[in-house]
């Protein structure tokens, strides 16, 4: 079983720059233990179970207490039969674009 | 404090028709006692804070046991100094509509 | 065929209250003589291809000339072999929701 | 001027592992010479403007004519002041997470 997301949380009414809370958001996903990777456009996370990534979800949002309205973004892929494993998604694709090429 | 989240729950490796899984989520989410509505592209909910409507989209999620593989989207709007309440939000975009015609 | 979007679009840096932007972005909507609806979270629109539903949430965008950064999310449900029709859709799993209960 | 979006095309009503219709997307992204970086969770791409990202996006649900129905997810970061530039979104985060420490 495996809960792999990609979120975002973006202060809205804030600065144009949102770096600094984005920083407070993926400290808060560092010390949840989970696996995690930051991209330009977001965090992904991977967990057991759903509930263990919606959960520091939540905690990286409450850490922004100062922001008095967030957008959040989440597309999670749920396995129940498998762990999926960062590294083996993106390899599993790039072994076939090799194919298709 | 509001915490508005449209969300979907997709199986993935079913049949092209899901709607008989959104049914058995929708379900969940009437069950769950928070204030819903059902769109063309997925439900709105609208709790007290984030991990209340987190948790009904856990306990959605978790339904469809039958399903190996769920892509779920979410995408909330976390207000924490005011009720949005959903007729309010469309009223005053509705409002402002007419403003600039 | 037919694509159908449900669509955000929301300015970063500016006031905490966005309704006055989603109007003139819904205004566009409107010119561009789609179906649309609007829900709490976002808009949704229908068209023939997935060309046609982009290029009006290109044209809503490119309304806010104004707004030095936009945070655009957008989920499609692209069909090759029907006509969806907004209506339908909701029908459909409101029917199965009778057959769960 | 910079437009970023993180995207991802599932197929609906085909099998559970959806990687070798993800590589025929990439393929086309790959063709199209915009930046692209692949992702666990979806594929990240930046262009000059805003058409030039959902451009090739449409390009990479086209090529799936096999598939009656997708899913298509997308995250978009437009900027028109500036360059954003993959690496330095990254960058400016981590940086800032020393701070937070």
């Amino acid at each position: 079983m495996s809960a792999m997301a990609f979120f975002s949380i973006t202060p809205i009414g804030k600065e144009e720059s949102v770096s600094k809370y984005v920083a407070r958001v993926v400290k808060k996903v560092e010390e949840s233990g989970l696996q995690w990777t930051l991209t330009p456009m977001g965090t992904i996370i991977e967990g057991e179970t759903l509930e263990d990534v919606l959960k520091v979800i939540n905690e990286g949002a409450e850490e922004l207490k100062d922001c008095n309205r967030l957008s959040i973004s989440i597309k999670i892929d749920y396995r129940r039969d498998r762990q999926s494993g960062m590294g083996n998604k993106v390899k599993s694709v790039m072994n076939k674009i090799d194919e298709v090429r």
